[in-house]
């Protein structure tokens, strides 16, 4: 088993959207993926949080086997974020914003990460990713998540993280915007060449591609009849992914394309429920049954 | 070998696009139905054209295994079609269209067909399928397919003629406006509830879902880097569906998915030049070499 460190948020939501409203749920994007890799692994979560952090917010990431050792209590309010879906989930609004002590956020590793190590930069500033490549040294594996707002406001530093970068993880659109390719193949190969040997670009309800020295690999989504919130589906996804990559002893085309499908399978848990509510209750024999379906519908 | 009795148009087309011009070359459903078809078996078609049609034309469609005998040769012009696609080809538009001697199309089978014999009515008026349907008797298994058009402006025969469809194809904004649901796996099931024991649902570059009796199949679209007119993709996905089938002793689940992914390679060809282009140099191990590639696509 590899060390995998992840970088994100930890916050409290406000979801509203057709299957309804919570308030003050766990969220945050190093939430989500620390979750879904503690399946496979034992994720070290590098985060913080503010004095006002639910003390029953923390027990839930303390049901899971997560290492919270680098989750910092900051003076002031934790992260919040407040969101809406449209009908269908067709789109998603953000109502409210409070960056609280996450605005300040400087993550510390300690020291460098050995080799096999797997580090997970979630959706932060692309400076912070810098700052924290920095410390992470040479060996260390590295993944990375960002969105359209830091593409579009801070592409240079983006651009250099990918450099240092492994694998990448992004949706279509952002895969598009980054390498203003519209075409989903051309732009997989374009990633690549901005640095990243793996490339992961996701696309909702179509699944995601995969993109590396071997070639590509086209994975479907699984269907899901019911969906009550897709928030942390990403996360969740690439936490997934890395989790199964730090518990394998190889990272060669076939073990990435075994991570992809138990990435594909966890965020289809994640979304079936408000938060981490799904996968709270997740059973090892739920991830094999979901991934026997998952292989049957790519059966021909 | 099973016969297959493909019923559409045969067209001439002016075709505009990122990849270029070109003027009168042929096209129609039928036409790329049949070309596609006849990989696996003989199609024969049912259609019309004008006393204009070229011989060059029709020289094209005999140079595949097709029986061209329901091919009417009518007093006035033939079917014109002219579509301009935007950048990307990211839209179509129809610049002129002339339905010519297809407008008064009537399309005779004869007699009825012979038990496992394939019906597959092209993109035509559904009161026409409905009165090919009468005239083909119980025993085919009939496939069908409709446009956006059809669904708005013909909904009810077009309904009462999916009671007598045993596989339907449809893209996913035709499944979406036929049926009402936004899911494509409610609306698959919703197809089916309608009459068609199969129904197929194409996601273009995202490949196509295929709902069946013992479940569902979802299967990626090849990659391409290069599309230079997708015009026709449609109609020879069903066709080499069909033609996949009609060669086949079996219609279970297996065969389907089979005939599926002989679809998404035929379609992944076609649209790699204009009109039937690609299709008249294929040969046969390019299609295995492109089934092969398909495989590794979903390989996890």
């Amino acid at each position: 088993m590899n060390r995998l460190v992840i970088i994100g948020s930890v916050a409290l939501d406000d979801i509203d959207g057709p299957a309804g409203r919570r308030e003050s749920i766990l969220g945050g994007s190093a939430t989500y993926a620390c979750y879904a890799a503690s399946f496979f692994a034992r994720p070290e979560l590098v985060a913080c949080i503010g004095k006002d952090f639910p003390a029953k917010a923390r027990k839930v990431l303390e049901e899971r086997p997560i290492d919270l050792a680098g989750l910092a209590t900051l003076d002031g309010p934790t992260f919040r974020w407040s969101g809406r879906y449209a009908p269908a989930f067709a789109s998603r609004e953000t109502l409210a914003l409070d960056l609280g002590v996450f605005g300040g956020f400087r993550p510390s590793l300690g020291k460098p990460l050995p080799p096999g190590s797997i580090l997970f930069l979630g959706n932060i500033d692309p400076d912070l990713q810098l700052a924290v490549l920095d410390q992470a040294g040479p060996d260390a594996y590295v993944a990375a998540d960002t969105i359209d707002h830091w593409i579009r406001g801070k592409r240079d530093a983006l651009v250099e993280g990918l450099k240092r970068t492994h694998l990448i993880f992004l949706n279509d659109e952002e895969a598009r915007l980054l390498t203003g390719e519209d075409n989903l193949i051309k732009a997989g190969a374009a990633l690549r060449a901005m640095g990243p040997r793996e490339a992961v670009i996701k696309k909702g309800e179509h699944g995601a591609l995969l993109f590396t020295s071997a070639g590509l690999a086209a994975i479907p989504a699984l269907p899901l009849e019911s969906v009550n919130d897709p928030t942390g589906a990403g996360d969740s996804f690439a936490g997934a992914m890395l989790g199964f990559l730090a518990a394998s002893p190889d990272r060669d085309d076939a073990t990435l394309r075994a991570a992809l499908a138990r990435a594909t399978v966890i965020a289809s848990f994640t979304v079936a429920d408000f938060g981490v509510q799904r996968l709270r209750k997740l059973k090892e024999e739920e991830i094999e049954e979901r991934l026997a379906h998952l292989r049957g519908l790519v059966r021909f």
